[in-house]
């Protein structure tokens, strides 16, 4: 529960990558980005070239995220709450993300349109070399907040992967990568939506200690390919207690990729 | 290369579970049993009591695994090939299977039949508690031998998934268990064929070192179950170097359950 008064603002600004690139974001509504955002984005090859698409970008983490690791990419910001738009808006506009800003945009637009109307809101089909997304997964049956906004990040709706990969597919260019963040339990849904534009898919699962069950998974792979799926092993965020591991710190710090490329 | 002379037995009487158990099976042909059915029977919980039945038996290593671990455990052995349903024959007959012989049966019939020719080979509706399966899973596009046995246990045919899941979902009473080893790759097929049919499904995949991608997941599940998937910590195989890790060499001779029950 927080008292905020009249001089505190309702956003935060908050380093991340060590400083090398910020968020402006809500403070206490809406869906704030956090880990999820960031192992996303280091789903992306450091060496990656070319023009990138964020999905359900929020306030901009992943996509700022790849632009800060990748120098050679250019990012669209894809969100459709006009909300959280405007906060994509403050983060670009931010003096401390001045360096990246000419190779990011933002696109106020739903990622589920299809055929003509989503290339009229700027969606062109074969437009993108990399699609990340960071759909809104947890599901209605969770216990959630009467926040309005964090709602709607996070309601699946049926079908959710389906459209958001449909799209994908449909402004990828041939051989285009795919990275998603998503919940285990969400895999048959994403599988049976990546079955005949994605192919060569790779999962690393994400376990919170070596000993649980994994609480989310990366996974990528790339338009047309036809290899078969492939498990790599997990990354564990935290070793001896609470310590981050190692590996879960450079990865969400931009000092690594999580494929190791 | 092996040069056999006239003396030398076309078969091979091994120990498993550290002698708990014997395997007769063909020497060079055929498909020998291995870490995998260990695996897949390592998968029972110890404490399962009721009627299970072991899909593509083989000479029986899976099978005779849970029967030797789970004492209330009674088994049927289903195979398909006449020359492999003669092995397993040959092992229930083995002395070193008496202790077991009493609880395990051997059924020679196809688990892909539907309806009435299943129950008529006597695969009947609602009769078991456990089914696990190990499926002729490697693919049709993979180097291989010249063997036609080899051949017929390990090529992948379309559809086996859901032809050897849908048997698995008749003959197992509500809430029985169900496991099955497989490789990554057929994670897609598998998730489409568990569909309204297993549920509150758990994998664990199996590593052959930490660093390294995995070969083989095993998934548990629960006829008439709603819960979602989990991705439980990996098995890893090898540890400092070729050796077994500990959990590996336990959990594949019957001394722990995979999942730990």
């Amino acid at each position: 529960m927080t008292h905020a008064g009249r001089e505190r603002p309702a956003f935060t600004i908050d380093a991340f990558h060590r400083g090398d690139f910020w968020l402006v974001q809500p403070r206490d509504a809406g869906h704030r980005a956090g880990m999820d955002a960031l192992m996303l984005a280091a789903a992306v090859p450091s060496g990656f070239r070319g023009h990138l698409a964020d999905f359900g970008a929020g306030a901009g983490a992943a996509g700022l995220a790849v632009a800060a690791r990748c120098p050679d990419a250019t990012v669209t910001l894809v969100e459709q709450s006009a909300e959280m738009a405007g906060f994509a808006r403050q983060t670009l506009a931010h003096e401390g993300n001045a360096r990246l800003a000419s190779r990011v945009s933002l696109l106020e637009a739903d990622v589920t349109l299809t055929g003509k109307a989503r290339a009229a809101v700027g969606l062109a089909d074969d437009s993108c070399d990399f699609v990340i997304m960071n759909p809104p997964f947890n599901m209605a049956s969770d216990r959630s907040t009467p926040d309005e906004l964090r709602r709607r990040a996070h309601v699946m709706e049926d079908g959710l992967f389906e459209t958001w990969l449909r799209s994908a597919a449909a402004v990828a260019r041939p051989r285009a990568g795919l990275a998603l963040i998503a919940r285990p339990q969400s895999l048959p849904q994403i599988l049976a939506a990546l079955a005949g534009r994605f192919g060569s898919a790779e999962i690393i699962p994400i376990h919170p200690r070596a000993d649980a069950a994994a609480i989310r998974i990366v996974l990528r792979a790339r338009k047309g390919a036809r290899g078969g799926l492939a498990l790599r092993p997990p990354l564990i965020l935290h070793e001896h207690g609470h310590k981050l591991s190692a590996r879960a710190d450079a990865t969400s710090n931009g000092q690594a990729s999580l494929f190791g490329d």
